[in-house]
């Protein structure tokens, strides 16, 4: 395993692998170039620089875009805050895999692979309302089958899940990490009905007092709040970092999933993009508190990767202006009147 | 010509086509039996559904994209209104021939044919600060370019500009039309200085003076204060709509160019959506007026239907989506426990 223990993360988060600033600084150059008002292409430039930095190329490459989903189990689902049957975890992994769900359709347009990696479905973490959901051992272990997950030479990385219940663990991390209690992170998820979300409120307050001895600690809290595919979702995040592979976030349970590393040093995402931000109302307050800005807002909630499915598209087009544009010179396009 | 006086327009307008109902109510049925919570698809279910209504078919293709931009020359250019000479419009327009510009790579990237139309770029209109732009059979004229680019089979078009001097008579049309003052509708453009951006509020206040005589009618204000690429999108426009084709609006420029016929009729742009907001500030602003929700708001502000390009890849994972999911049934997937 690349991590052993709870601290060789902490101690790979204190010395991270960085981009390519001089790669960075030479795309900038090349969009000052191109032929458009200098700016003039928005987020599409910063993209293709974002681009440039992580992949250390001055015109990067979008040959092999991965998509990981990874889906858990979760003991808490038992209380009955989802508005469906955990069943549907399993049924859902089948229709990846016979190409029948919104993510095949998305990654075929987007060009990219798609992984799906069930963890130990027939195995729910345990219900967190009354215990751990994970021990380290079985956190690290889930936290491995995502960092092994990720190809090293893949130039684009894109991460999601599913998991009935899911967005429970999801608030109940924010919660913990962030404050603010169940009633601010706590969302109708799939679509809950309102009796739903009372008991999803009281399963999050439940396991905030169950654990209140270890809400300090990000990684304790990963692992005791979280879920296999939030885990998971964290170790492929390290491993796109180890080998410097930019990144794009689902949803909400995708970017709570990555909390509890943003939490042990700055800068642990600066690989990262939101690919979008979800109609859960409790992603925009999470994006809000990590600075991560979204490329989408199209009122999806679905995870399966979908959004950030989706923005893979935006980073085809700014990485094909980038490579693909001609300079001023090239053209014999008059720059402006100055 | 399809359009032989303004009054013909008129009349198109009173008698508009319209789409098929019946296939978007079928489209939004099988859009709840696929295999996803209802809605969790957001804004991608709604852009299938539109699709399947003007396409007039429950299961939308995107076989034929087509972009189109037009290019036209401004005599208010000589006024100093942007940073840009002149020449940069024909100059443009041989970068697009040449597949040099960003919406060359983007109609690539999006699998769109790119339909570039120069419109007597020899041949500004007149400044509209002391004259009519256009008179009524030069307007016509160039409208009746722009309805004649759409391809009738197309399944989606996407219209843009290029113009030195076109983001002044777009603002001129927005205050002509829904008032304000120029100071509301001026912005930088392609990034005009602080003397030009003076220049170009006193432009805009100088042309409603000149023609406030003809305020009151929209077809006369767009020949009077706009230009022959704006026009030509109208066109296209009101082409997309009698051939009912789904049709995606690029910035500030383009949605200005519509302004005009939605004032003769509301519903007159039904089968249009919005691609994106631009930097543009005055851009949000119309989009507000006319309802008009944009997909995406990625700080862009070039013009040449970039933003609208982009959008089309919105449009192919939408379509995907809903044409290539499994239903519930077919996948298996349990539903909702209600």
């Amino acid at each position: 395993m690349q991590f052993d223990s709870l601290d060789d993360i902490r101690a790979f988060c204190r010395d991270l692998p960085e981009g390519d600033g001089r790669m960075a600084d030479a795309a900038a150059r090349r969009q000052q170039m191109l032929t458009k008002p200098p700016g003039s292409l928005g987020r599409l430039e910063e993209l293709a620089i974002w681009l440039a930095r992580w992949q250390r190329r001055e015109r990067p490459q979008l040959d092999r875009v991965t998509i990981a989903v990874f889906a858990g189990n979760h003991g808490v689902a038992g209380r009955g805050v989802s508005a469906y049957p955990a069943d549907v975890t399993a049924q859902m992994v089948a229709n990846f895999n016979a190409g029948g769900a919104a993510i095949n359709q998305i990654a075929r347009v987007a060009g990219a692979e798609l992984r799906v990696v069930p963890i130990a479905l027939d195995r729910p973490t345990r219900d967190f309302t009354v215990a751990a959901a994970m021990d380290a051992a079985e956190f690290l272990e889930a936290l491995d089958i995502g960092y092994r997950t990720v190809p090293e030479d893949c130039d684009l990385l894109a991460v999601g899940e599913m998991g009935i219940a899911n967005t429970t663990a999801a608030a109940t991390l924010c919660a913990a990490l962030l404050g603010g209690g169940a009633e601010n992170w706590a969302g109708r998820g799939t679509g809950v009905d309102d009796a739903g979300l009372l008991r999803k409120r009281a399963a999050i307050e439940a396991a905030l007092e169950c654990h209140r001895g270890i809400l300090h600690d990000p990684l304790q809290v990963a692992a005791a709040l979280g879920g296999r595919e939030l885990a998971a979702i964290a170790g492929a995040v390290l491993a796109a970092r180890q080998h410097r592979i930019p990144l794009l976030l689902d949803g909400f349970v995708a970017t709570a999933a990555i909390l509890p590393l943003t939490r042990l040093q700055s800068g642990t995402i600066d690989h990262c993009r939101a690919g979008h931000v979800s109609a859960e109302a409790a992603h925009r307050v999470l994006l809000h508190e990590l600075s991560l800005k979204p490329l989408l807002d199209l009122n999806m909630r679905l995870g399966e990767a979908s959004g950030a499915g989706v923005a893979i598209l935006l980073l085809r087009a700014a990485a094909a202006c980038h490579s693909g544009m001609a300079t001023f010179s090239e053209a014999g396009v008059s720059g402006a009147d100055r």
